[in-house]
């Protein structure tokens, strides 16, 4: 009986149930999150997706995060939850590469900015959404992800559900309908990495999860085990069945406390490459003329998941860790401008793409990289990086998710609008009334306040 | 390229290119869809999702099929693929278990009454959505149907989606990502067989290839080979790649010729046992104490699919053939009141379910079965049924398709709506405007009508 278990869970906790850290680690998830799904607002994508909001009438009930429009709670969902990945900068648990708030904080402030809910509230709804999807994540993984599915997208909405349902203050029987009705819509094929349609996995995860919620309290019935049985999620979806781990332990410690935030806007598999390559250049200084080649040796997922050579967009250089490392030779960083069209086609910067080639090795792990570089004059500069910075033993502080979140929300809103999101985050959980929140995250409202 | 060819096919093919049989059988289908969407309009889940529609404010778009609400063309979409599923009394093509109206006809509907469409254009549009998901569906068969997918939701939003392609006119580019978006979203475990769930999956599917064709539309980009990838949908959602069935011999025949309708309200594996005990009935005329035991000998699927014996509701009748049996044994009909929670708790039709037992045998095909009644006297009547009326060589007559929409539209509509609805889909072909067409599926605007 793991899913009834599972609702027990979710119905019994609450936010006092939490330890500090926990507390801490979900208020530095929202600002990371809010301000890469701020920064990104006024992508092509985001517009398209609101202009099909527009031919369904969408009422506007909910901000869309950066942007002047609202929109009724499902598109809300869809859309925060789509913008808040188009940069790929959004956190991971790194176990499962599980992204945790871009399917979860959409549903929740969406729900929450409609029923007046607190901050307190929110902070309780996305922890026990953020523990449901990371230990359903754990217990599909890997063989899940290696089948194909983006389990961003297809564990997400189990998890954007649970934290509804906690929301709403559901009932145990209402909350396994509404995770049932959650598991049989999961959304996300890796294959479409690269292009729009991956940020569209987190979105759409958000959307179906709030009406599996919303569907599910009106006691809309579903299996009793859409997670165990036979012919359930875990089945269907992956080749093993580790149940046990969604349950065991309940409350003895968190998983948002294990989330990290990327430093780099690609893919959490070219971070360590990335922080090699920007180590040695602090150092060293180069200039890309000196440099004959560079060799990257690295995990095996590290080809997988970012091997593309032969790039044109901005999109494709986040899963090509050659074009990442020359980013990182270069400007020191890997940010947003790194990732645009422009930048990617700068033929300084295809020229030094060509001059790098990957090694795998399997006994490297995921957040450490070998990185040589090979001079014209016959020397070479090596690293070995053991942790990559953001990953669980390098964390960010929160001064550096503070300048992330201002440096990533760009032009969208005001410099004052920005700190004061910091400041309302920072202490979120007093937050009774979140309207002011969410006007701070409308450009309109911040110009004309300020 | 196998998904750029099937876009080349659905953009180059039109209406004219139909036979006159694929036609004909566009408009059965049409019928006796329409016939159980309206049927079951009034079920309470209707009413939960409709209560979740008001929660987001949807506004009135589109015509809920036999009730008074509209709702936005996504909501309506749900709502009508749910409704059409809840009697389990749809079309199927018997080849892949598909029953391919539910999720197509509902996305086609709500769009052609917001945009004002032909019924030439509905019928274009079903053809060729019913025609891409059936393909589908033989692709992925059975591997993909017993790895645990209900394949009608799992296959069916991209069914969907290409209707909508074809209805907006879109070019292949944009077909190609439509169908992509639809790809990436799949909807429907079979653990959800006998819960309200498993109607939602259709409309979930009818929603989301909607949702799918209108954001690729906009130009919102996916993988250009969404079904044939290695990680496309083929390879994630099955163990077999069999992609040439999507697009090889497309125009020789059409896919919607084959389509079959149920006699009876329960799953297609039990009509050949109900059909064998009411041929039984009408010669013999038992009394119920005059049978000792009954015995089912039928194809594996049978017991895999509808082996339910304790069972206390009538959504659960429709998953167990001993109450099939038993329904047709006393009544000679198994319909919509053989699966309401009265008559499955009706003590001398639980008596006789107990009676009842089922063997499986491989070499018995889906639509045979081999019935015997054993009889208190020591007599045996046994008899075999070679196809079940409903399957594709006894299909139904079209008389039977019209008595059939009579009777399963109950009162939901008054009688003068329901035989204009089928001289209406009659001449579907030649109706230039749908208006009257919808006004005629809502109860009071064919109350005030009459």
């Amino acid at each position: 009986m793991v899913t009834e278990k599972l609702a027990l869970h979710i119905t019994n906790t609450s936010y006092e149930d939490f330890n500090e850290n926990a507390i801490r680690e979900a208020k530095r998830s929202l600002l990371n999150w809010l301000g890469v799904a701020i920064g990104a607002a006024n992508h092509e994508s985001m517009d398209m997706v609101l202009n099909v909001s527009k031919l369904t009438d969408s009422q506007p009930q909910a901000t869309v995060l950066g942007r002047n429009e609202k929109v009724d709670i499902l598109f809300a969902s869809l859309l925060n939850g789509m913008s808040s990945h188009i940069f790929d900068f959004d956190d991971t648990l790194l176990e499962t590469v599980l992204h945790p708030s871009a399917p979860v904080f959409p549903a929740i402030l969406a729900y929450a900015e409609q029923q007046k809910k607190t901050g307190k509230d929110v902070l309780e709804a996305f922890i026990i959404g953020c523990e449901v999807e990371a230990r359903l994540a754990l217990s599909v993984y890997p063989s899940h992800y290696w089948r194909g599915w983006h389990i961003t997208g297809s564990v997400g909405g189990i998890g954007a559900a649970a934290a509804i349902c906690k929301l709403m203050g559901l009932d145990i029987e209402k909350t396994i309908y509404a995770l049932g009705i959650a598991a049989t819509d999961p959304t996300g094929l890796r294959e479409m990495f690269g292009t729009m349609t991956k940020p569209y996995h987190p979105g759409k995860a958000a959307m179906n999860g709030l009406l599996a919620a919303l569907v599910g309290a009106q006691g809309f019935t579903a299996s009793k085990k859409p997670l165990e049985a036979e012919r359930g999620f875990l089945n269907v979806l992956s080749e093993e069945n580790k149940a046990e781990l969604i349950t065991e332990q309940w409350g003895e410690k968190w998983e948002v406390e294990k989330n990290s935030y990327k430093p780099f806007a690609s893919g959490i598999v070219t971070h360590p490459a990335i922080d090699a390559i920007i180590t040695i250049q602090k150092e060293h200084k180069l200039q890309v003329e000196e440099v004959e080649s560079i060799v990257i040796t690295a995990h095996p997922l590290v080809k997988e998941l970012t091997g593309k050579t032969a790039i044109t967009t901005g999109l494709e250089g986040k899963f090509s860790v050659y074009h990442c490392v020359a980013a990182g030779f270069f400007n020191l960083k890997a940010g947003v401008y790194e990732f645009t069209d422009e930048y990617v086609n700068d033929p300084s910067v295809k020229n030094l793409r060509d001059k790098i080639t990957l090694v795998i090795d399997e006994k490297i792990k995921e957040d450490q990289v070998h990185l040589t570089v090979k001079l014209t004059n016959g020397r070479e500069i090596s690293l070995f990086v053991e942790h990559a910075i953001g990953s669980a033993d390098t964390p960010m502080t929160d001064e550096q998710i503070k300048e992330k979140f201002l440096d990533v929300t760009g032009e969208v809103i005001c410099s004052v609008a920005k700190n004061e999101l910091i400041d309302l985050i920072d202490r979120f959980e007093e937050v009774e009334d979140l309207t002011s929140f969410f006007h701070l995250c409308q450009p309109k409202e911040t110009a004309n306040q300020y």
